[in-house]
């Protein structure tokens, strides 16, 4: 094969395939090509990714070495990406009664919840995460966004078993801020013991729904490695239940008489 | 930028960027190379992409001219896939209590839903949809998969609205094997009159709630273009309420008793 076809099939299959370490043997059977020039295609399709600012190609070395394809999204195209969310959730006609925000139209967007999954890609991809767990049904996009970037399975936690789930492990935990008694299940043959994982969602107020995920990933005996969130709200310090999380975006000052609201870059930026 | 650094971040901007017409001024100027090159590289790409079997690039000449990347998995690539999922279907200790099937751990697997997503992609490209539509929860990665291939929104019907939906429509149907009547909403402002849309779900017995879905959305004045169910359940065909479908894979023969069931490829293949 010649290096123009190699490296369009190259590139496929490499942002296909993220996190996941390819041998040079593989590419150089796969292409029926020499290793050097292999070796070659590598470089460029490296230099190119950074130029891009999409990530880049690690080399592992050694019998059991080749590279792996590390989606690591530039601090430029970060910033850009999410000033736009910021400016898109400032619309105030996306005030709902109760201070809330609609944002079921971003996250209908194949593209917006893709590059939302490539950020949370970035900060969670030296934690060595097995499984992305979300809660249905709105963390549900971002959490296969993320996890196609990690290249790992995703796990959804329910409010209410379902016969399709099979047997369940069920926990009761109470919201951080309606203090409200709620229910969470998850399929018993989900987790395997000592998974790691990362938990996203689309909003985090008090917290308490990713603290009740946490209750449950406990009985699992996993071990939260990291928390996405992809908007949080303002609320008082003292009742926020959850503190180590990564935040996209900060809603504050939500004026529903006035009918404005600010959103700035979350704690992903600090 | 050189040939070799252009293929890789054409590659790149073409597989993000499905079913979108792009012009060859805009790659002139990004990678700052005269058009005939431009030409040239896309001719490379075009090969490469239909050699590995993921699609081609059609070209649009004129004016308003480009080229624009059509997700179409070969027939080759569609069947290894499919076949490769009826295998892991067929394991009795997916079996559940009531003849059900557990599918949670494929349908959590990235790459596996990615690759429905591109199936259903391939057969509806040419229908010109504007939204995928799904029902929640089993059948929201599906949407996303289908959406990301075709480049368009998806939009969530709800059993039960949700306050961070803003207004709903709602309408009551039969589910059609239990003939249990059931709700669903669709916020008010998530589709305009006249859109063509796609059904997307996981899984078909008698069609009931795809039916749902249909009511739903004569409510919007939407036009149903196309139905994509990943498996259907054997059922007399009397019952079923649905009759234009693709399904990728069919179940047939579920024998809780003996523990066995039978898994065949849908009729995306006649």
């Amino acid at each position: 094969m010649k290096r123009s076809d190699r490296l369009v099939a190259m590139t496929n299959y490499l942002v296909e395939h993220p996190m996941e370490l390819v041998s040079l043997p593989f590419f150089s059977n796969l292409y029926d090509s020499a290793k050097s020039s292999i070796s070659e295609d590598l470089a460029i399709v490296n230099k190119s990714f950074k130029q891009q600012g999409i990530g880049y190609l690690l080399s592992v070395s050694g019998a059991a070495g080749g590279v792996k394809y590390i989606p690591d999204y530039s601090i430029e195209n970060s910033e850009a990406f999410v000033q736009e969310l910021c400016d898109k959730l400032e619309d105030p006609s996306r005030l709902l009664p109760g201070g809330y925000l609609f944002m079921s139209d971003l996250l209908g967007e194949p593209a917006t919840v893709r590059n939302i999954g490539r950020l949370f890609a970035t900060v969670f991809s030296d934690k060595e995460i097995d499984v992305v767990v979300t809660v249905a049904t709105k963390g549900i996009p971002l959490a296969y966004a993320v996890a196609s970037f990690l290249n790992v399975p995703v796990v959804i936690v329910r409010r209410d078993p379902k016969v399709t789930e099979g047997s369940t492990v069920s926990i009761n935990y109470v919201s951080g801020s309606s203090k409200k008694i709620q229910t969470m299940v998850l399929p018993k043959r989900s987790l395997n013991e000592g998974t790691k994982v990362c938990i996203i969602d689309d909003f985090m107020k008090a917290g308490g729904t990713i603290n009740g995920i946490k209750e449950l990933l406990a009985e699992f005996n996993a071990h939260v490695s990291g928390i996405g969130v992809l908007a949080e709200a303002e609320d008082d310090e003292e009742e926020r239940v959850v503190d180590q999380y990564i935040s996209l975006v900060q809603i504050t000052n939500v004026d529903v008489k006035n009918k404005q609201i600010e959103v700035h870059k979350g704690n992903f930026f600090k």
